[in-house]
């Protein structure tokens, strides 16, 4: 579905960054075919799309992950986002964005993970 | 909670656009403190908050609308994108992210909100 | 699982009012065992349950309605609340409580169906 | 990421049936890289992955359906039931079983969806 | 948006009870601004219109944290209940209502928090 | 609603299993009518109603509680799935089919709390 020239550009190597070895084994261990689905499709399919940034994608996917209520799954977004360029600002931006569409519990939940992120907790 | 100069670049004029009073009215024969609110609070003091660009704000609002299933406002955001600068592919792109945090199943209906929206339904 | 004594204080006698013999029909037409399960848990143990006015219960009800986004079981309820003795202004204060709670988009559905019933539609 | 032999036992030419051709269509219309993610990986590779029999992947697809509120997609996957060799009491279990996981409202849509489409509606 | 009287009947005063200092530094600590809408809005805004007792306002927001699966906020308005003249049973009523609407496993992490709270764990 | 013999084939023995007094104590002490709704409506009920095999309906459980992402009550099912003839390779086909309708995270998280139970965690 993409071509696999494994260049450092990718998605995946940008959102993941120095973590992308754990998360990919953790991922395998789960069930291998979920790690590849996870792999080959959301990341290098989805992901890899072009039509817009990383960046946005990735400020999108905090949003959507605040909507799922998905606590460490949102961190690595939040991780990624920044990788991608995205300011503290912009992913503060992009969270309260959710106050209107989802209200205030879900949103104060993303922004404690936020925050424990920040820390470096 | 905002400074109310009525300047044409506030977000609700933009993403409104010539739908601007048509809508007010509507939320305001609702229920006037609802429409009060979503005036005020929603876009007056969390949309017009500084820190993140309009475009980027509203490819999030259409991404957490598909997460919320609510076709009609996808419709109004959808053109509010549109209106804030986003091109029909970076639209496609927003919506496409939703595939693997959300499914197939609500992204293939905000996709058909869009193809009704391009057709002019 | 209680009681069966027919009294016309039961609660779906108070919620269903006039429309009380169309709703069970039109359940037990989808499924007669799930038709039995509304009527009999539903409705004759879990809302007959002391412990907390019918009233109170109709008001939550119509927000679980809001935060499931089902427009035509909330109409039921709306109606229903009023039935069991809720103002207007009590109903508009109940689904208000979604704004905080749920965002804009689902409680800007609920008193589009608030609407409908009031004027009759 | 799977053979494509065009077998007529694949998934989706069981479930989809005679209205293969419009659904494929209809989601190619949506968005081509849409319409093919559906095919090649929801079907032709999650779908089609071996270790549970299809009658039971499509109960299962209906129960999800019912949490989503997903009314068309909901009868494209009771006719994949069928398809499959369900019988109309085993769709009936499956979707009672909604009931205590998601309460009444999401299952009393789910069978007036069925019943519209038992009656050829 | 509302008058700002520090009156000690204002609902955030009630709710919040001996926790508001603590809650209030939290939430300002996560951002700012967030915590003014939250304060402003939420409460001094949506809480403190007229039409609704706050007792029943507060078992409505219980309700819709069910909704949400929110543990540690169901907490803070389970007490914001009690603070407000609910009972025990008026509690465990409204937690009930969840069943029909919302399934058991829901209800179940709701009864989970209650049973915390009362045993001051 | 169903006949009491106390067999030990009823669905709530075979799903709990050698956990069955400890569930059910814990779900008494929760709260009395709580408890005795998921013992006498959802399971000798609801899960006893004929018309699908026990092992599928706990399939089909399992999808639902990763819906609505609850992760203690979905070990209780994966268990239940196991006791009633499950196969490890069926379990792991029925949480793969939340992909396509529910995303990954949703997914991920299932498949860790799969981990945990193969591993005795």
């Amino acid at each position: 579905m993409s071509d696999d020239t494994g260049s450092p550009t990718r998605a995946r190597a940008v959102i993941f960054g120095t973590q992308q070895t754990r998360i990919e084994q953790r991922l395998d261990e789960l069930d291998p075919d979920l790690g590849g689905y996870i792999r080959d499709f959301a990341y290098d399919t989805v992901y890899d799309r072009p039509g817009l940034d990383l960046k946005t994608k990735e400020l999108i996917a905090c949003a959507l992950l605040v909507s799922l209520g998905s606590p460490p799954e949102l961190r690595t977004h939040l991780r990624g986002a920044l990788n991608a360029g995205a300011t503290e600002a912009e992913l503060r931006g992009a969270l309260m964005m959710c106050v209107p569409y989802l209200g205030f519990p879900r949103t104060v939940a993303a922004f404690e993970v936020l925050r424990t992120h920040l820390k470096g907790g």
